[in-house]
């Protein structure tokens, strides 16, 4: 399907792509580019990537797919570099968590070539980062949402689709905004509430007696406090608005669940948790 | 070791407790006590007890062991209505996730009998609740917190250590206020917040949308938005003090996250996600 993938940042997400790449005969040849050398050495030595590039320029040169697998934060620094030694049919997409913030970078830096250029998300992450915790079956069945702007190229939006669907994703289709709030509500919040909660406890005077007596509630929910720090910084800056907005929801949730509580006010507790409980339930993952 | 148990409440901790007792061979005799004819017939047609009382007296009659395993604000009733039945050699014992408010209630309840409580709490609940929920090895390998008082008398807290221990958990004391500030902080507080977080998301205009795209972090972090709602309903309210004081400390640090977010202030956002990480990943559960 392709001759040449290029994949920035050859970490869980990245090699992942990379493995089922391969899986589906869908690429000739994948190299990958690493900020790291240890991670660049490690993607080789598992055979995850057929070579590492040198530079931003040999990875993009006769590249007919280019994946930045990059934390958010460094799209810019990346676009920057590549957009020179773009060619007219290089596809470009990227993998990031938030999606407004991409687009924007993405228009300035690629300027005349952005409309080959097709935001995406795959849904898929884990708490594990680095090319270690890849898995060659980590998108099967998964979502990918393609966010594709009114003058993104047809043909791009098609090849990125083709690409994820060979890679096991089911793919769909969103505005920027809609894919900004419905994932600062149920994947960059929670990470937030999550973080928070750890970092809170771990701040009082018994935290080694609290911690001692987490039970599985405790491991569930903070599970994806085990998450990589750099990330999650970059996404919540990168999604700042959506981010803060649900933030104010939560917190009037909070306040008003409060003074239920104040107040003993079981029945208006229960019909909480009811509507809680029902929702979740219903819910299939 | 015991002559016979009588269990009210034969729901997930009432149900696997009983199972646990057969187990060990630890009960000649193992009655059970339910407000619902549903559960009391699924109890018997599932062989989790012996038998089912038709009321408290005739439960607690013969009893060398009584325990209380229904939501905790039935706690007071049930104290009350056996409280004349109980002889000298009756140990009384419960399995409520708050502690002072239980002791407060018994020490009024059981007047010259109070010695013969011994306040419990296993650690090992999960989000389905009811006697079809019940395991045998529910307890296996699990905490058992024991918050006896300086009158609690020493021969019963021995033998509801060795229920205990007969039934797979392993266990440890506490004084009550350090087991409803520990419990507050790493069970109740993250059943309180991932209840909020699905009530706020289910009342938002977009919240279907947003509910279809939820993945691996929000359905391990609301999983105990699945739980009982009258359960905890309870717990909120019984370990109110607590709760709140938890509450206020968690809303300070996503105050204090809000403010590293809204001024872009990446190094501090990632030093708050890196603290989290590093105490969450040396958890053991």
């Amino acid at each position: 399907m392709f001759d040449k993938v290029a994949i920035f940042g050859v970490g869980l997400i990245g090699g992942s792509l990379a493995l089922a790449l391969d899986r589906a005969g869908a690429a000739k040849r994948i190299v990958g580019i690493e900020r790291s050398p240890g991670a660049a050495q490690r993607a080789l030595q598992l055979g995850v990537v057929d070579e590492i590039a040198r530079n931003e320029a040999d990875a993009v040169r006769g590249a007919d797919m280019v994946v930045l697998a990059t934390p958010v934060a460094q799209t810019d620094r990346v676009l920057a570099a590549i957009a020179p030694h773009l060619t007219l049919r290089t596809i470009v997409t990227d993998t990031g968590s938030t999606k407004g913030n991409v687009i924007e970078v993405a228009r300035e830096r690629l300027g005349g070539k952005w409309p080959q250029f097709v935001p995406a998300h795959p849904i898929a992450g884990k708490e594990q980062a680095g090319v270690d915790a890849a898995e060659v079956e980590l998108f099967d069945g998964r979502r990918c949402v393609l966010v594709p702007e009114v003058d993104t190229a047809g043909h791009a939006v098609e090849a990125v689709r083709d690409m994820w669907t060979a890679c096991g994703a089911l793919v769909s289709l969103m505005t920027a905004e809609q894919h900004d709030t419905v994932f600062a509500a149920v994947s960059h919040l929670p990470h937030l509430l999550s973080f928070a909660l750890v970092a809170a406890i771990a701040r009082e005077d018994d935290a080694a007696m609290k911690f001692a007596h987490a039970g599985g509630g405790f491991r569930d929910f903070t599970r994806i406090a085990a998450s990589s720090p750099e990330m999650w910084r970059d996404i919540f800056i990168a999604n700042k608005t959506a981010v803060l907005s649900e933030l104010t929801a939560y917190e009037a949730e909070l306040r008003a669940l409060r003074q239920m509580i104040e107040s003993n006010d079981a029945k208006a507790i229960e019909a909480e948790c009811e509507l809680s409980r029902n929702v979740r339930s219903q819910l299939m993952f």
